[in-house]
C-alpha cells in the first residue's frame, strides 16, 4: 500500500506533516510518499534524522493556497501537490491521498482528476464528531462539500457513511440517522422530509431524525445531512467548545486560589479537553470520488498527521471505494431518480 | 401596561411561574395578569404570601400540551391559556403575552388570532445568544419558526432584529450578520447569495456573513438565518455546551484531590457558566405578529420568568410591534418582491 501526502498542505507544513509521516512510517509496513519539492523535505527528513526505507518523496513544486479558487487552481497548477497526488490515485501509483490543504482544491481535483464514482451524484466530505457514548465517535457526513442540497445526495451520504464506518469501526450495521430540527418523523422543510422517505426506503440501519442537541451525546454511528446545515453544525458545535474551553483556561489561571484548584483538578480538565478533542480522529474522507482521499484540518501539527495516516490504512484495505461503487450500483432508489433526468454536473 | 404571562406554559408551571411573577411584581408597576385555572394560580399566590396589588388573574380552564397538533389544538381549546391571551392582546387587554408553553401552538395561535403584520411575510423567533464580548449576547433570528425559507424572510429578519435590538439595549445602529457556511460574501447556496444581496441593499447595519463557529466570540449585534439552519445551530451550539459543563461537572467529581481542586476554582467555574448560561437573558420574542409575543424555555423557573418580565417591559414601551409595522411600509426591496406575487399564505 502506498499512503500519499501532501507534504505542503496546512499552516505547519512542511515541518509538522514529515514529523506526523516519520512517526507513523517507524510503526507500519506500508510507504509513505510525501509530496513537495524535494529539497525542501529531504531538509524536514533530515532533521527528523530519519533512515528508514518506507519513506519516498516525489516532487511537486508548485503549492496551491486556500486564497485561490479552487477550480482555477487546478486547471493552471499542474505540478502542484494536490493535483500530482490525484494524478498518481488515478495512475495506480498511490492508494490514498492525505492533505491538510484547501478543502475546495482537493474537492476540485479530486472531481476534474479522479471524478465521481459512477452513480454518485455528489461526492460528501466525512467529519468524525466527538461523541459521550462507547465509540466515542460520530461520522458526519455531508460537512460541506456540496452547498446546494438535494434529497438525493442526503441519502447517497446515508449509504457512504454506514459503508465507511463499517470499514474504519467494523460496526457491521451502522446506524444512521438524519439531522433535523426535531426528532420526529414529518420533522423539517420539503429537503428534509424526502431525504427521510429515501433513507427509510434504503438498505442501510436508518433510525429517524436526529436533532443539533443529541449528536454529541452519540446514540448513532452516522448523522447524515445537507452540506449547508452540516457545516453549520460542525462550525457551531466547535466554536461553543473552543469558547467554552478557552474560559476555563482563562479564568483557571486567574487569581493564586482558582490557579491551585485549577493544579490539584488537571488531571481530569486534561482527561475532559481529550473528550473533546477533535484531532485524534484521523482526518475527514471525501466519500464518492474514484479514489480515496483524506483531508487534515489545515491546523494539524504531527499528532492529526500521524492519526490520519493510521486510519487512512483501513479506509484502503477495506476497498472503501469500491464498496460504495457496488452499493450504488445495486441501489434501485438512486436509479428511479437518474433516470428522471437530473442535472448530473458538479457546480 | 398589563404584561400577560401563560401560568400553565412549561415544564414547572404553575408554582415557577407564579413564583417568578411574584417577584417581578414586587419590583415595578405595570400590572402582571396570569392566565389559568383560577383557583390554581390563586393557591400558588398564597403559598408566596402575595399581598401586592399589581397581580391579576384571568381564568383559562385549558392548557395546549407539547404533544398536540398546535394549529388544532389552537382551533379547539378557546379557553387554553395561549388562546386566551393573544384574544386579551388583539382586544387590547393586554400589551404583551409571555408563555413557556408550546412554540408551535404559540405561533399558531398568533397567526390565527393576532395575525401577521401587514407586509411581513413570516413572523421569526428570535433567541438571545450568549457571546463573549462587549454587551454580552447577540439576537439569532429565525430559531424555527419557519422550516421551509426564502430569501426574502432572511432580509425581513434583518429589519425585525434590528428594530427589537434597538428597543431592548439602546443601540441606535445594531449591526446585522448574516450565518453563512465562508465570511466572503458570494459564499453559501442561492437562498443566502440572494439574502445576503437583500440585506445589503436595507436600511440596517449590514456587515456581511458569519461563520457559526463566530457567533459565540460576538461582534455583532443580530444573526440573522433561515428557520432551518437557525434552529440547528442553536441546539448545536446548546448541546456543545450541556455536554462539555456536564463533563466538568461529572469529572471535577472525581476523586478527592480533584474535588479539592474544583473547590477552590468553584467561584470561577460559576463565572463560567454563567456566561454559558441562557436563562437569565430574557426569553424568545415572536417577531412579526400583531402583537407582542415572548417565548420563555419550557424548562423555565421563577428566575426565567423573572427575567422575561422584565425584557417585555422595554418590548412593549419602545413600541418594536409598531415600529417593524413602519419599517416594512417603507422597504422598497420587500415591494418589489410581493408583487412577484409569491405566496403569502404560512404553512
Amino acid at each position: 500500500m502506498k499512503i500519499l501526502i501532501d507534504g505542503m498542505g496546512g499552516d505547519f507544513a512542511p515541518k509538522e506533516i514529515v514529523k506526523g509521516a516519520v512517526r507513523a512510517a517507524a510503526e507500519i509496513d506500508e510507504t509513505i510518499v510525501i509530496l513537495g519539492p524535494e529539497d525542501l523535505i529531504k531538509k524536514e527528513l533530515d532533521a527528523c534524522r530519519w533512515s528508514g526505507s518506507n519513506i519516498e518523496i516525489v516532487n511537486a513544486a508548485e503549492v496551491i493556497s486556500n486564497d485561490e479558487t479552487p477550480a482555477m487552481a487546478v486547471r493552471r497548477k499542474k505540478d502542484s501537490t494536490i493535483v500530482r497526488g490525484m494524478n498518481m490515485i488515478k495512475d495506480g501509483e498511490g492508494d490514498v491521498l492525505i492533505s491538510g490543504g484547501s478543502t475546495g482544491a482537493l474537492l476540485a481535483a479530486g472531481l476534474v482528476v479522479l471524478g465521481r464514482l459512477k452513480g454518485i451524484r455528489r461526492p460528501a466530505i466525512a467529519a468524525w464528531f466527538p461523541a459521550l457514548s462507547e465509540g466515542g465517535s460520530t461520522l458526519l457526513l455531508d460537512c460541506g462539500a456540496n452547498v446546494e442540497a438535494k434529497p438525493e445526495y442526503v441519502y447517497q451520504n446515508g449509504i457512504m457513511g454506514s459503508i465507511f464506518v463499517r470499514a474504519i469501526k467494523g460496526i457491521e450495521k451502522p446506524s444512521v440517522k438524519l439531522l433535523n430540527i426535531g426528532a420526529e418523523a414529518g420533522k423539517g422543510d420539503e429537503l428534509h422530509k424526502e431525504a427521510y422517505k429515501m433513507l427509510s426506503e434504503a438498505d442501510i440501519n436508518f433510525d429517524g431524525n436526529i436533532e443539533g442537541r443529541d449528536v454529541i451525546f452519540g446514540g448513532c454511528d452516522v448523522v447524515v445531512t445537507d452540506g449547508f446545515s452540516g457545516n453549520i453544525f460542525l462550525k457551531s458545535s466547535e466554536g461553543m467548545s473552543l469558547a467554552i474551553m478557552g474560559q476555563f483556561k482563562k479564568k483557571l489561571t486567574e487569581g493564586v486560589v482558582a490557579k491551585a484548584g485549577a493544579m490539584l483538578a488537571y488531571s481530569k480538565i486534561k482527561e475532559i479537553r481529550k473528550v473533546f478533542d477533535y484531532s485524534d480522529v484521523g482526518g475527514a474522507p471525501i466519500l464518492g470520488l474514484r479514489g480515496a482521499v483524506l483531508k487534515v484540518h489545515g491546523n494539524s501539527k504531527e499528532t492529526e498527521v500521524y492519526y490520519a495516516i493510521h486510519k487512512a490504512i483501513p479506509y484502503v484495505r477495506n476497498d472503501v471505494t469500491g464498496m460504495i461503487a457496488e452499493a450504488v450500483s445495486h441501489s434501485d432508489g438512486l436509479s428511479a431518480k437518474k433516470e428522471n433526468g437530473e442535472d448530473e454536473g458538479q457546480e
